[in-house]
């Protein structure tokens, strides 16, 4: 990763952080936030906190960072602080820093303003934090690729011929692309029910999907490829993704044009975007490819994640119970085969251009054994090895007021600890609607 | 279609509209134009002439059109004036009408005012006239899904099984669809190269598909699908859709995710806009479905579009010699199988929302005889069979210089003509940037 900040580990802030926080002052990852009045703004998480950054840019407290427009934090998206491009968010993340760290010192004027940006974050709504404007998810794990191969197609070779050669990616629809902490209600659609003749009801085969998805800040002109040594000029930061999956839908559907219904219900975003500055020190080599890839592919940069990821469920009773969602899947985002900087490259090599708020998403992320799988799809091995909550209740797939909770985080022995907090999402039921009526 | 006016075939405009012109006062498309001196505003095409309608409405000539903003036509989109809704789309167009019929006194304020707002077409430019949200392909005739079959996978079922069971589709890139005129370079990407193994080269197989597109006005909640009965308080209007294909990289890619890298460098629509109202006369009741479809896909009212279509080429020869574009395709889109109301039904059915400026293409439009094909792909047969241009010139796909014209129109015997004018691309040659060298 190119011209990334290393901002040090020592660092502590005058806002409590807690042991174990996802969120220190190394952090300080983007989200948008409504308040109790019903004001909107962008703001950074710290500890069990948020700083309201529309209130600090008011108040003249960031200072003068270049081509940050003047009014970039009180806007109800991150896309402005995102278009301004790669100077612009180090300028503005060392200006934050600085008014966190807790050997500042601090005029009362300056006091003043910041007890008025410090908030709870409890207090606070968190936003669906970008505009997505065009929504690519790929298919970048390995294990995944092999075990979706194996559970769809059994006999046949796994992995598809070509997936070597490129980081295979299909549109998703950017419009239902929904901040997590909303209700995904379980969608209808055609599928071969038990005799094989095509029926019309609510999916039976709702599943998640554990991903990784980056966000494009600067985007880049048609017919202007984004070679590999550039991905940090335009990469803004990384989200956690849920790409719901209904797994009857998707495979009534899926050939020959891919996934379309089976996954445009809903796409979660976790509410806070974790910078690529964040997170380099956190960032190894990236593993070796077998066969060589074509030289746009290429890419001597380290972009591996080391970020620990995992999936968590809660049944309703659980709930009731107060069990502690259950982990289902812990697994790795260097897992993936395919880097950022190579699906980008891949994405825009035929001319074609990005723009802020483009979200690419990593495919799901699983890794070799099946603890590390992302989907229940694979956990279940489609639906036949059930698994077990602590309730005793066995799922498949989902049921109606199942959770599902995506955590993060990149940690080191006695480096501190960065996370993306929770990306959580419900299942609600089937709505009822006219046009839903079972055939 | 329910609720679209028919402004009858009568009315006569104080424009002059040549015999043969696509733009009688019965169509008045909406386009955005940029003027001589960079002013862009919303227009209508009357004749050979525009009428800027930011001219108009600063002015008050548009009188007290419901809901409409009032800045709406000085704005570099339509999406203003389609987020409105039916009824101000109805009574904007209804007071254009007023402005521009010949049996209309004109006061002579408002004389000068429309003097400074007609402007001759050739005096424009036009700019893509809407902002894409989402954009869905779907792949609703017959005709071409078999096609396609029987030349992408001889000797097995050409259709798809489940393909008259739903209106099959897929998401394209929304940020990579431009206005027609513009130049689409040469795509590079992987493919087999004649030895089977993998290489990036520049596409050899660079085709066209012509389709019809239509664009939402009035979008949709999530968990809210639009039923068959509701489609025309969302849908605004029509457009011509090229989306042009490299079928080379999109054999490669395509299993098992779908087209991506294939059509996302470019997808072509035309400069205007014709109106579901303009459109009313030229509808004809649907064809019968056979099986019958689910519930949720039945729609009563007549839907069946009989616009004529057509697809031209010219090659750079043939424009140095002084050849018309020569005509390769004459179609109709009443040869679809899928109905708009059907399209939008399926496409929210699962829930997913839809909003301003969605785009949705029919797919390829091919009849049942070889010159009513609506791709290379099918024209030469896989490339098996050139067509000969009146240069001798032989085509299995597009060269670079090839510009290909694609038009579209409604007429009936004595009935007034309704045209979508031209939708014009030219194929640029393959740029030589650093990342697409030859492997």
């Amino acid at each position: 990763m190119v011209g990334a900040e290393n901002e040090g580990s020592g660092i502590q802030s005058w806002v409590p952080v807690p042991e174990g926080s996802d969120f220190p002052i190394v952090n300080l990852p983007y989200g948008v936030i409504r308040r109790a009045d019903g004001a909107t703004s962008i703001a950074v998480a710290i500890g069990d906190h948020v700083l309201d950054l529309g209130i600090v840019q008011r108040a003249g407290l960031l200072g003068a960072v270049p081509a940050l427009p003047p009014d970039a934090m009180s806007r109800s998206s991150l896309n402005g602080l995102m278009a301004a491009g790669p100077v612009t968010w180090r300028a503005t993340r060392r200006a934050v820093t600085e008014l966190l760290r807790a050997d500042r010192r601090v005029s009362t004027s300056e006091r003043v303003v910041l007890e008025a940006a410090l908030l709870r974050r409890d207090d606070v709504e968190l936003l669906l934090p970008f505009e997505v404007a065009d929504y690519v998810d790929f298919y970048s794990s390995l294990h995944h690729a092999r075990n979706v191969g194996r559970i769809l197609r059994p006999g046949e070779e796994p992995l598809p011929p070509n997936w070597r050669s490129l980081p295979m990616a299909y549109h998703g629809r950017a419009g239902t692309v929904v901040v997590g902490g909303c209700v995904v209600p379980r969608p209808h659609g055609q599928y071969a029910a038990d005799d094989g003749t095509p029926r019309f009801l609510p999916s039976r085969m709702v599943d998640f999907e554990l991903e990784v998805g980056f966000v494009i800040g600067t985007g880049s002109a048609r017919g202007a490829p984004i070679e590999t040594s550039q991905a940090a000029n335009h990469v803004f930061g990384l989200v956690l993704v849920n790409d719901w999956s209904a797994r009857d839908i998707q495979a009534f559907e899926y050939r020959p044009l891919g996934p379309f219904l089976g996954k445009s219900f809903a796409t979660s975003i976790s509410p806070w975007v974790v910078t690529l500055d964040a997170i380099q020190p956190f960032v190894g080599p990236s593993q070796a490819q077998d066969p060589p890839v074509a030289p746009y592919l290429r890419c001597d940069e380290p972009w591996r994640l080391d970020v620990t990821l995992e999936v968590a469920i809660a049944s309703r009773a659980m709930c009731e119970r107060g069990h502690a969602p259950h982990v289902v899947c812990t697994t790795s985002a260097a897992n993936l085969y395919w880097t950022i900087p190579q699906q980008l490259a891949h994405a825009t090599v035929n001319g074609a251009s990005t723009r802020t708020g483009d979200l690419f998403a990593s495919g799901t992320v699983s890794g070799p054994e099946r603890g590390s799988w992302g989907s229940l799809l694979e956990l279940t091995w489609g639906g036949t090895r059930a698994i077990e909550l602590p309730t005793g209740e066995q799922r498949a797939f989902l049921e109606d007021g199942d959770t599902v909770v995506m955590r993060g985080r990149c940690e080191a022995n006695d480096r501190i600890r960065i996370g993306f907090g929770e990306l959580v999402g419900t299942i609600g039921a089937a709505p009822s609607a006219a046009g839903a009526s079972v055939d």
